[in-house]
């Protein structure tokens, strides 16, 4: 049918722009949901508020905004967090037996060591003194492990806040195509035992079929797999690392690159995630701003975490499996 | 220049094959490099020899066979070992308490487990029994977990196998792209592990481009993405799943199935793996047959492990640090 050149339809329709995942108002949602069950459990069970403990080495400024917002958020949902701040010529060993004390520790169901460590502390050492039901963090090798067998686990909290993200906007996965790009072991590759995960087995299984690109993949590559993609995951720290020349139309683009760069329109700095977010939404059908997106969901998943690990010692403890 | 119609120079090459990857020489040369390696560290160290115990529930046909083939290959290398035959009304618990012996008993070094168990008995359960010291299977998640974090652990022998193939043949993988067909826990994924692993980490990374591939991708994805790769590595156990039109030219192509079919020609059963060998092989570069490709390398590699776990367990003990 011609256009009729009088009608105030536009001749093409207007970009359509990607749909917005806002992990903010998620995660707000998600810790409203926690707090009612925290309470109700409570109730129920009749037991004491779960609890937190977060362990601090060192001043570094960043990692004390993060573990004050951890504990904020803790509070907003009704568990009990305490910080221990130890100084940062703490020996490895005396770390280690305050780690040892907490996991023997009856009050305390999740334990938390703020990374990175100290340079003379070996951090992967450290968080598999951990214990595996109070490791909130899901750092620990053997929860790891058990991750990449498809079985019942402490996830780590961002890939965990990102299957929540994909969950809560009905993201279709059985049968896709998801790249992840960037293969950390706290982040991208359990992103990826997530997403592969077969859904005949203990977890949810998302039963994506999965590419892992990485810092050695030749850009062509990347850019071809990319665009192969229903899902695209990027957690590199490379700010416009994926362009819109790199997305398939309607593809879901999630974000958790955290860069901090120097504004030159505001003069001010400001947080970038690893995605080109202005011209890529012209492109996807979902995405993930930076802020707002991964980001509060890291934190509120460390909650869920936390209320899981005290639901399980808890039945542990009425079981006497445990003291 | 006009081709010479006198010329006994064809006029076109013959199609080149593939060259035969030989599981069986390969395996063959690192016995007896192991066997010499062993005799060496016993005189050296002035230790006993390594030991390796298998404990076989049931009277399975098929796990007697492989019982028997590790036991022969041990007696080869010079490990010694020794099977301990269960009956399948066994209980998990007294299962469990046989292996918390052998994992106190000075006098092994390695501990398998002959899979599958009786139906009553949980799998991942008795493999987590396993000390990871003893673990030569590579079953045990802290293992695993270990691996996914690019961490020297005891890696399963197939998977192993595969990388070691993938070595002697001098098969580039850095940067490359490599497919993986079936995400089982013992094969799939720990080999996409190693092909994605990290150069820069503890164990020798191979700095793939990985991709997992298993019953959900649609056909004609597998297809597209196999025809992308350098390397296919298949472990699904399905007769002629990949054929010659999903094969790019030149690429490695590693059959890690094994499927006991009918063979109408011979009027015998025959093993086949999930490559269509006889047409593959004219478009790959690298090809391993079924079987005498994939298969030997794997109880080569569980005597690896068992020698790896008597090193390393004999130097705890000089340290004093176990008894």
């Amino acid at each position: 049918m011609a256009p009729n050149p009088h009608s105030e339809v536009p001749l093409r329709p207007e970009p359509i722009e990607a749909k917005i995942i806002d992990g903010k108002k998620i995660s707000e949602e998600i810790k409203i949901e926690l707090r009612e069950q925290i309470k109700e459990w409570m109730q129920q069970e009749n037991v004491r508020a779960p609890q937190l403990t977060c362990i601090l080495v060192g001043e570094d400024s960043a990692s004390q905004v993060y573990v004050k917002n951890k504990m904020k958020a803790a509070n907003d949902v009704g568990i009990k967090s305490e910080t221990i701040n130890l100084p940062k010529t703490i020996s490895e060993d005396e770390l280690i037996q305050i780690i040892e004390r907490l996991n023997d520790d009856n009050s305390v169901d999740g334990i938390l060591v703020q990374l990175p460590l100290p340079d003379h502390i070996d951090d992967k050492k450290i968080c598999n003194i951990v214990s595996c039901e109070k490791d909130v963090d899901g750092f620990n090798s053997t929860n790891l492990g058990r991750l990449s067998q498809d079985l019942n686990t402490m996830v780590p909290c961002t890939p965990l806040g990102v299957q929540e993200l994909l969950k809560k906007y009905d993201i279709e996965t059985f049968g896709k195509t998801a790249v992840v790009v960037g293969r950390s072991a706290h982040v991208g590759k359990p992103i990826q035992s997530l997403l592969q995960s077969d859904g005949r087995h203990e977890i949810s299984g998302m039963d994506c079929t999965t590419i892992m690109c990485h810092r050695f993949t030749p850009p062509e590559k990347l850019k071809k797999f990319c665009r192969e993609a229903d899902i695209i995951i990027v957690a590199v720290g490379k700010p416009n690392l994926i362009r819109e020349d790199m997305i398939k139309p309607g593809a879901c683009v999630i974000d958790v690159g955290i860069t901090r760069i120097y504004d030159e329109e505001t003069k001010k700095s400001k947080l970038v995630g690893d995605v080109d977010f202005e011209n890529v939404k012209k492109v996807a059908g979902l995405i993930t701003p930076v802020p707002g997106g991964v980001g509060p969901m890291t934190v509120c998943m460390l909650m869920k975490n936390t209320f899981t690990a005290a639901k399980r010692l808890a039945k542990l403890r009425k079981e006497k499996l445990i003291k």
